[in-house]
């Protein structure tokens, strides 16, 4: 199969780099590290194995990449305004674009640029983070979630598209959860990403530390129970007791850096309206509002405003 | 008349040497600054003119202190645990405890200690702060408010004992608003003081960009409609143009760091739960929840515990 990985950051270059092991023709679009692959490669330290590719399909520009099968999107979504710039170049009415992106409301905006393609969206269970230009390290877990969208937001059950993104994957060895409902999906994801990334990156503070102290782990539940009820307003009955799983989860993993965390303590541009915006206003659009979400989301919104200027 | 001044921080130092060189006894209790003062005086630097003391009746002890008129009470609210022990001295049956401290419930406290003195509460509306050991600059404003406390948390309109403590400050050049309903004032006095207490200590921002940043303008807003609708959960209704107020007083003062924010620049203690868990409490004790004020309020119990590890 062709796979084009718009945005080889941690994320992309992880999973394109398991795809082209796996014997795929992996096309990857990179931006800040392309000289360093092209001169030296791309590696991955994985817990799974190291993997290291000399010279990979790279490029600079999508104009000079080819259309493809899979259009695997992992750029951040604060770059979203230049999607339709990076997506029209390698898709063709055959390709399904799958989005790999944090939050909500990234598929919506996909199938409204018109590309003809299918658009599938994908949530990666994964830890893994950059640690230097063409290098990346894989931490722990690696599922991915697959669920097709469709543009009236309800259940698209398992289609024929998704069978044929979710081989792929599986034929580089990585767990696939095909799911028929991916808003129902995505809600669920905002769980830990509402409850973690936002007061990790607040309080400068590891995920271990949120659910150790009395405070900031109520401030979860409390942000949990909020993105049920968000959940809720677009017909998604997501159960209760999925905020104490999350939470005993939570004590499990080793001390977590969320990736809005690394991206203040590097200045990059917060996705805070991809993780807090879209679901504060989609369920506003519903009827709910969400008062402890919008408390986070105005913090960060200034934090992003605050890193902005520091650059 | 005699007056005791527990805990001669910024506050209670520069209202003290107010009333000193109004030619009143005032008796101070110092902590860390003990030493310093007994050996080099008190200084305040302030826009009304400098004053020295070479010398002062300054304590390090409370029982060392006469019983007093008035007793002035400046300590931080995170010391209240120590009231009984610092008030119990200086309070005779016809003394006035007059308290200065900030956020709610204060004055219940201390009436809950059963000393049998007068219990008055005062607002401080005045920027100082300590600029090094017994010695203060006085930056701002001045003026006090003083309120009789009625343990049924009632009105208690003015009375003798009010009009005596307000005299003492209006003999010393201070302006006095003489308030018949203290729960109300302290309400009123909440709306800035949640409004940027907290942003400002956790975002480490100035007054000036809390109100200029469209999200935490909004954020602002949110809190103080809050604050109204705790107030309004007392029996305490305020108009909704006091927000509107508020943000435009804001934004023609000098930037400013709120004490807590300075507190959290020194990792000293911070005043959370008089500014923010008591409101909170008490407005749930009366039926309503406060979402965005308990949202910051459980950052600041982390932010707190997290500069006590520190220090």
């Amino acid at each position: 199969m062709t796979i084009a990985i718009i945005g080889s950051g941690a994320i992309g270059a992880f999973y394109g780099a398991r795809l082209l092991k796996a014997g795929h023709e992996v096309h990857f679009l990179f931006h800040s590290d392309y000289e360093h692959v092209r001169a030296h490669g791309l590696r991955v330290d994985s817990v799974v194995g190291e993997m290291f590719f000399p010279q990979v399909n790279a490029y600079a520009r999508p104009e000079d990449m080819p259309e493809c099968d899979l259009v695997l999107v992992a750029t951040k979504t604060t770059t979203n305004g230049l999607l339709e710039k990076l997506l029209r170049p390698v898709c063709g009415p055959d390709s399904s674009v799958v989005l790999m992106q944090n939050g909500l409301n990234g598929e919506r905006a996909v199938a409204g640029l018109g590309l003809g393609a299918t658009v599938l969206g994908c949530l990666c269970f994964v830890c893994c983070n950059k640690i230097g230009p063409g290098h990346i390290a894989h931490l722990e877990y690696g599922k991915v979630l697959l669920g097709h969208y469709r543009p009236d937001e309800q259940p698209a059950g398992i289609t024929p598209e998704l069978d044929r993104a979710a081989l792929a994957f599986e034929s580089a060895g990585i767990a696939v959860e095909k799911n028929p409902d991916l808003i129902l999906a995505r809600w669920r994801k905002l769980f830990w990403n509402i409850a973690f990334n936002g007061p990790c990156a607040l309080l400068g503070a590891t995920t271990d530390r949120i659910v150790g102290c009395e405070a900031t782990r109520q401030l979860a539940r409390d942000l949990m129970t909020e993105v049920r009820a968000g959940a809720l307003s677009v017909g998604r009955d997501i159960p209760e007791s999925y905020i104490g799983d999350i939470l005993t989860f939570t004590d499990k993993m080793a001390p977590y850096k969320p990736s809005m965390m690394l991206d203040a303590e590097h200045a990059r541009p917060l996705e805070m309206e991809a993780i807090y915006g879209e679901p504060l206003r989609t369920a506003r659009d519903h009827g709910v509002e969400l008062s402890c979400v919008r408390t986070i989301y105005q913090q960060l919104v200034f934090l992003d405003q605050h890193l902005r200027e520091s650059r």
